[in-house]
């Protein structure tokens, strides 16, 4: 007999009723009733009924352990789809899994975090708890997708470097080869240096922050998207770029992630055609905060937040011109008056998503800003070398994805959309 | 005056002479001629003549300067593509650019290894040396495109994790805010275990191994495409997998990466509709070795590689089978005779480009695995809770970015296709 291809549970309601098919997936639910067990199946597609009645002689094992399924697909105002399986013969295809930590079958999973965490590699099966990551997988190819057609190019830099130089702090120490190096805390000045080379790039990687507080925005390593390019204007070009790039994550959950938006019952961001942008010094007074304030602080955020919504509609918000003194030393200022950059934050239903801006692009400003911060260029070397040899007006931002996906989702703590997050507590699972 | 529209250098042929046009790039050459001089500019898309007369009143800035250029298009027989810039206005967007350290603008780069790599921000400019990673971004296109469509989803696993148990040996250690941790060497625990709630997973990102040796071939850093799939019948299942993982990334160079195969002037590698394979008792008879060898030196794989190529006209072939006692714990072995493994390599033109195979599913196997070497299963409860809790038949390979770019197109050192390559004594840039 030739064997019969496998059927997903998504396909089920299309089989024509009658016809034979090959199920394999979990045990999702098994429940015994007097007359008959309903078997619930669940594969990456969803989930498919199997009826199993005492004349068709076969065990179903419990519930987690993975089972191919052979049966007539049957019409059934009661199933799923319409569409169930019956007479079938059921083979486990390892021993009987152990009772899961939690109940998987049930709508909602009803654990705390720290359960949730400690049996990550289960409790990632419920339905409800994959679905927040399918949002993540499908951001990214939306992310991709919108740079792929605007000319940008795919780079993967190095996380281990041999200094600590962009922030100084909170960073992690490797023992390399016997000598000290350190994690890489951003891809920011490979980024740049790769604007010379590319004109245009984007990379999705981890990155490290030895952070010491114990919050429920912050992770040791999150998985950063980053954009940079080249020949811009000023910021707003930067900008431009990044209103694209949430517009296309947007779409790309859309598209590929439709089942589990509805699953986690959120609506999808209103992304307006331009973003609207105000001046860190109009946002101070708008918040009715001190105009010497030097960053913007949650409750202003979320005023900001709101005020965006009711005046524009929009559920993001770009604050340009944030204070030189508070931003890194590559940051450019703002032509004609030097107190502000050309730097923004992307404030996403009132919460910083983004961080990005113009950067200094001319060798001389590199060094004066590096001594201007008591060190030395030569320091910074192997970084000013792509200064030194001419690098074009250019800017980028990083978007951290775990944050954009806990905002998405509503998840109250960012480690609830983390697989396997690590954190000052945490390195495993 | 309205400004005008960017074009690019790749767009110039197809612009109407006479029409005013705005480029912008890098001084790639300038060449001063007694009655002219030449400026050709480079951007991302290709070069661009720009013809500057005396009574054009402009300086050409010295090569690498990033520049504006407005000027006339117009047609010329001796310009690249038909069409050069006449009558232009030069705006230098920085300072002069220091001399690079090797010319950029020959057509081939004139400059040994170590400059290439000490100077990578500036080198990787040069068009050739940018066409292997533009090789390498279309194959990362082409490996997502083939995984998204097949129903993979998109993992990022932790690059810190709490130990070294996967081999024990040339991992680097961390310190994880005061105690030790460590960088992974792959991610293949974790995308087992997230077989368990996506099914089919795929992973692009870094690994980290402290090879303590200084090779051709080894990197301390490198980015692994990992894949792993679930309800598959044995490691032939995982081998068609990557058939069309292997032809999609070849898609994808041909679709993206046209321009730079021709520059590199390499073949693209003919991907047969299946792989052949031959298993590893034969192949050590085929290529003479003693039949109780353990694994496959390389002059061997060169000659399979050969015999591949003459007896199938395949670039690519599967050795399958290899001795369990060389394959990591976790390795399925042969059912019927459990000296062999259900594990492959795939060689590449007489090389191993891809370690792959079924992995153990069940929990007894892992509890027996690792007390055969030694070990007590308590040192892996949290990956073993994936089996525990019951996982499917599943397999699943790894290939290395670099190693697939360095032989495509035909590099000697794994290192010229890297970005920034990190080694045993190479930290920078």
């Amino acid at each position: 007999m030739q064997p019969i291809d496998r059927t997903l549970a998504g396909q089920l309601p299309a089989v024509t009723p009658g016809d034979a098919v090959r199920l394999a997936g979990h045990v999702h639910r098994r429940r015994e009733l007097a007359a008959v067990t309903f078997l619930v199946l669940r594969d990456h597609t969803g989930l498919a009924q199997v009826v199993v009645k005492p004349a068709d002689g076969q065990e179903v094992p419990p519930e987690e352990t993975p089972v191919e399924v052979v049966g007539i697909a049957t019409a059934s105002s009661q199933a799923p789809g319409g569409v169930e399986v019956t007479s079938p013969v059921v083979t486990a295809l390892s021993g009987p899994a152990h009772t899961p930590p939690v109940e998987l079958w049930r709508p909602e999973i009803a654990a705390g975090l720290p359960t949730l965490l400690d049996h990550a590699p289960v409790t990632w099966r419920h339905p409800a708890v994959r679905a927040r990551w399918e949002v993540a997988a499908a951001s990214l190819r939306g992310f991709r997708a919108t740079l792929d057609s605007a000319g940008f190019t795919e780079v993967h830099s190095p996380k281990i470097v041999d200094s600590a130089t962009e922030s100084g702090a909170n960073v992690f120490e490797i023992d390399y080869f016997g000598r000290p190096a350190y994690l890489a805390q951003s891809p920011q000045f490979y980024k740049q240096q790769l604007v010379g080379v590319f004109e245009r790039v984007y990379e999705v990687g981890p990155v490290f922050r030895a952070e010491p507080h114990d919050t429920v925005r912050h992770l040791a390593e999150y998985v950063s998207l980053d954009v940079e390019l080249g020949f811009v204007r000023d910021h707003r070009d930067v900008l431009s770029v990044l209103r694209e790039v949430v517009a296309g994550m947007r779409a790309g959950i859309e598209t590929h992630a439709a089942r589990a938006v509805e699953r986690l019952g959120h609506d999808l961001p209103v992304v307006p055609e331009e973003i609207p942008v105000i001046h860190f010094a109009e946002a101070l007074e708008l918040v009715g905060a001190p105009e010497d304030e030097p960053d913007l602080a949650p409750e202003h955020e979320r005023a900001l937040g709101a005020w965006a919504r009711q005046t524009y509609g929009s559920d993001f918000l770009a604050v340009e011109g944030y204070p030189m003194r508070k931003r890194p030393f590559y940051t450019h200022p703002q032509p004609g008056d030097e107190r502000w950059s050309n730097s923004f934050d992307l404030l996403f239903r009132g919460l910083e998503l983004v961080t990005g801006g113009q950067r200094l692009h001319r060798l001389a400003d590199y060094e004066e800003a590096i001594r201007a911060r008591g060190e030395e260029p030569a320091a910074y070397a192997s970084y000013l070398q792509a200064f030194a040899h001419g690098m074009p007006p250019h800017g980028g931002f990083a978007l951290g994805l775990e944050r954009w996906v806990a905002r998405l989702v509503g998840a109250a703590n960012i480690r609830e959309v983390t697989l396997f997050p690590r954190d000052l507590h945490r390195l495993t699972p």
